[in-house]
């Protein structure tokens, strides 16, 4: 049987970890697929946790038992968070980004997906430390960020939807009235998707009165589920938050200057 | 300046590759963050490049010229394909799966990021020899299979949408039949969306007949950009494609059994 040289486990199973966030690896996984002891892989794994830790890169921990292995945990570095965030306000600072009715067109950035892996990146990094059971999102531009954060906790995404359908099985519809405009919206959600008793985080683009958010908790309050936690790519600082009060954002928006320029910052 | 060991080099690396599929990241970039010569870090990628290769995995290539560097490009080998294939189906004839209409109930499949990112490395590697600007999707199901092409390939997504949003500047609307029932739908794209001149593939979830797909031709089509390829998870092959001919799926769907279970194989 083939043999593989330490240097190419250690490419191998970092690529494996990285590809698997939260997963928990058996070691024998790679001991059949090198043909390596045990103890060779467990060297290889050191090796890798130090790089890892070494340059900000996440982590790898040990995880004990029958069911035990490695499995790695996103992480970002201070510094890198706060680069991606001046970065991420540079682009909205751009000149034709400001559509009628004053909003802020950032479809572009919601669907690219080096800046939503970042992005993506940077909320699951801050829930790491929390028990997640899902990852809930309403349709449609935070999907992509809520489904990176979900790949990221190694956790099912749920996508709540403004319609009904078909091939959704029974659903669980409710009112909520949007907190900035007012208006009344319905959202719904198929009775298949929660296991009740589930603790969720809301991923979504952008926050303003936290309307859709309250939405949310009073949707998961059908499911017997509660949420844990809120990330958003962008709040509307301008909007007083009376809805909801913990959650956390990567850039605050506060309206539109004279110049007709987003006037944007990073987070904290 | 802090120096780091082949390994821990090596783990890095294959770590930042994986990370950013189709991206070409200059040789600087590693040479300054490991303080190593370029002989040295050419080895380094020398051995992950032989690794991948070995291993099925993947490939790294080398782009020459003064913006050049190495890139990774996703692959999967036609052994993974087709065991991914065999669970999906293995899950798909799960007994609670048929819903009222006979759908079949398949939300939490295309939500599970552990199944997507698997199903999106399938479909990208498919397209990889084509040159392809963006990844288009209709929402609301596809999108996180969408998503994880347009990342494997390195490029932009695209999501048609149901319904006019404010946030979304001029939009282009058009109207289509679907091909299995009939009916006349609108979908509708941000004038910002998509550069003109451009070539696109589609992802879905599940293809009938072809009618969105086809609708999805005629709306590139007014963005004067062609389609030059489509992938979905799921094909109804009870249906006849009439409409549309090139596609590839992932598995095939036969309808539904007289115990209530989905008849469904791999596809090829």
């Amino acid at each position: 049987m083939e043999k593989f040289s330490r240097n190419m486990r250690i490419s191998a199973i970092s690529k494996m970890l990285t590809e698997n966030p939260n997963k928990v690896i058996n070691l024998n996984t790679f001991t059949e697929k090198f043909n390596a002891a045990k103890s060779t892989v467990s060297e290889d794994i050191l090796v890798i946790k130090d790089t890892l830790s070494r340059l900000n890169l996440g982590r790898v921990e040990t995880v004990a038992g029958a069911a035990g292995g490695v499995k790695y945990v996103c992480g970002i570095s201070e510094e890198d968070r706060r680069e991606f965030a001046e970065q991420l306000c540079t682009i909205l600072r751009e000149e034709d980004r400001i559509i009628p009715g004053n909003y802020i067109y950032m479809t572009d950035i919601m669907y690219n997906p080096e800046i939503i892996s970042k992005a993506g990146l940077i909320l699951a990094t801050a829930f790491n430390d929390r028990v997640v059971d899902y990852i809930v999102t309403v349709e449609t531009k935070g999907i992509p960020l809520a489904y990176e954060v979900a790949k990221m906790l190694g956790v099912q995404l749920v996508i709540v939807r403004r319609d009904n359908k078909v091939t959704e099985g029974t659903t669980v519809s409710i009112n909520y009235v949007t907190g900035s405009s007012k208006r009344i919206q319905t959202m719904s959600l198929s009775r298949k998707a929660l296991k009740s008793g589930s603790s969720c985080i809301f991923i979504d683009d952008f926050m303003k009165a936290g309307g859709t958010a309250l939405g949310i908790v009073n949707m998961l309050k059908e499911f017997d589920s509660k949420l844990v936690g809120i990330g958003v790519m962008i709040e509307d600082v301008e909007t007083p938050k009376k809805l909801i009060e913990d959650y956390i954002s990567i850039v605050k928006f506060k309206g539109v200057s004279e110049e007709g320029i987003a006037v944007v910052s990073p987070s904290k």
